[in-house]
């Protein structure tokens, strides 16, 4: 069913941060490249804001900048009119960084069944930083 | 908590369809007003591909127009950086029309109890058409 | 001829507000849907900015944001390459609301003899504003 | 008043094609450049749709493309919310070519007495085209 | 080979600045017209751009603003995919102007001999401005 | 100097494939995030395009697709009006595969002194693919 998939699929079985929804789209004509499907460019693009939900949550007096991506694998394409779901999970949560693993899928917009296919996934790293970009701790001192 | 709401808020208690998350995003300054609020425009654009969610699952196969919105109310802004959650539900089937409420809330960038607020509603009206753009009806005849 | 219409097309006969021709493009492939026509969502942003377009001259010092729309119909689609006008006519004024209906038309791209077609239309309704976004008068006390 | 102006504004007393309204629009900060202000592109863009408008009613049937533009002049910045609207006139028809004249003038947002500033003026040349980008006559061997 | 021409393309052959590779970029479904080539408008809006780049190396400390853009020749189409690079040269240095020629060549997608094609070229000028947009001195005095 | 840096930067001394600047463009305010940079998303929609310029021309007739991407660090934010280099240098070809190396680099908007600062960097891989998006060798069969 949509939406479900247990979380072994993100950071694995020892992972204590709940996997969720972070962000869902359609992606339309306008997000194409020169091939008809959906640009590289645009699902990267959604990735990088889908991964700072979990993040913001943990403190979200901080402010955090994105400083890393890394296992990023298209499976594969997406088309036009495909819903497009942003999956996120804190892996890490280190003292000035986090590390989320981010999880897309989609639902092909005539697919009678419904069925959720895994198309690309990556790890992105957030830094929490203060008004000059200098990294913080990522929590306050009360939750460290 | 984020996306726990009771059905009421939608088409109301006596509805069978269920209520889902439609879509998700955070919007950023190209998405702003001449106020730099988000512009009421895009959060319609938003609100006509969400309503269309939950109604191609009725019948995947079919192709489904926007014909009507209505009861479109704003009621507090939306600032850049803001999850934004597209909630949807159909709320009645008729033989080629399905109606569909969207109810929009959103977490504020930097608040720390993560509350989502109501921002703003709509109810939509697609048809099932076929490729002349002629109403088709929205079940299989095997539903019906 | 193109832009010629009687206001009972809008309001009503018996509306005393001008209806004008508030905003005009032509829509590019960027603005398409899954299925090749205009998004109603981009129409529905232009509808947003257009209606605001007579309102704002009943007191350019005021600042209004659109608290709900209704009535929206789609009643055709607009094609990529159809010069889509949009005509708005004040309806009714009250004391911090206004009331704008909305009317869309198009030319055809290819059609020879540049009749307009009616597309789409919608009510608006703005609020005057004041910085904490709380209403105020939509006229200055001299003209109430 | 709005609109009104004496079509020696555009290609010269002389001409015998009517200035129109090509198009119309308000701007809204995804517009604007490193400045502040609406981008110099952004209105080139708009300037090649509008002159257009006056050409292809000379002939619906056939395809326009832009060879020229020329006498582009910036006299004022244009800003977020500014009403901006494109005129254009046809000044010279030849056998496979057009010449058209854009005139782009705005009202300042917050401007009480609604007046219209000149902004921009240019020069457009469009050539008619077979399937193939070959010139072809601009107008229908009967009007020629 | 990729971006070598001499410079007679430009300015012509008796011009002392270099010619540089100002902009390169792929153009995507998005910034097509609705002929499915790239609309003239996004050449222009890069055109723009494009120019300012070596203009602002004569005095990065000023502002400059683009006034007049004139002999825009479009050559040929540019297509989805082509790699689109835009050369720049400056002309002229007045005391409060710089007159810049902006030459625009594309390898096609599927070309295999990777040869640049002349699509567009135009010439631009801009003005140095204060923070009031009063014309001031392109070079500090030190350079006059 | 702009443009000139010792390929050791990117896929390191014994890599025999040239560097070449790929793209160059200068983003605008509709690119930014939430906190008024360059949003992480648009710098990776252009590294994603920017890989595959070297790569197309070692078998323009070949179709490639993105499949992975690793090891991007953002070093230093990018500002609205920055001048932003992409350079990509080809490191391995395997036999249905490539991996490039992509270097962002900016000039300040108002440095005086334009030095290039590296912002970005990251490592791409490409597959070359049928029309049924089956891996097919890189090279033809003559230079392989």
């Amino acid at each position: 069913m949509t939406g479900i998939h247990d979380s072994s699929e993100l950071c694995g079985d020892d992972c204590d941060y709940p996997t969720e929804l972070a962000l869902r789209t359609i992606l339309l004509p306008r997000d194409t490249n020169a091939q008809g499907t959906i640009f590289g460019g645009v699902i990267l693009a959604h990735i990088d804001l889908a991964g700072v939900v979990p993040v913001r949550k943990l403190n979200p007096a901080r402010r955090f900048v994105t400083v890393a991506m890394n296992e990023i694998v298209f499976h594969e394409p997406v088309f036009v009119g495909d819903l497009c779901s942003f999956y996120a999970q804190v892996c890490k949560v280190g003292r000035t960084s986090v590390q989320v693993k981010v999880l897309v899928k989609v639902q092909r917009k005539d697919d009678s069944d419904g069925e959720e296919i895994r198309v690309t996934e990556a790890e992105v790293t957030y830094v929490a930083v203060d008004e000059n970009r200098r990294p913080v701790p990522v929590l306050p001192a009360s939750r460290r």
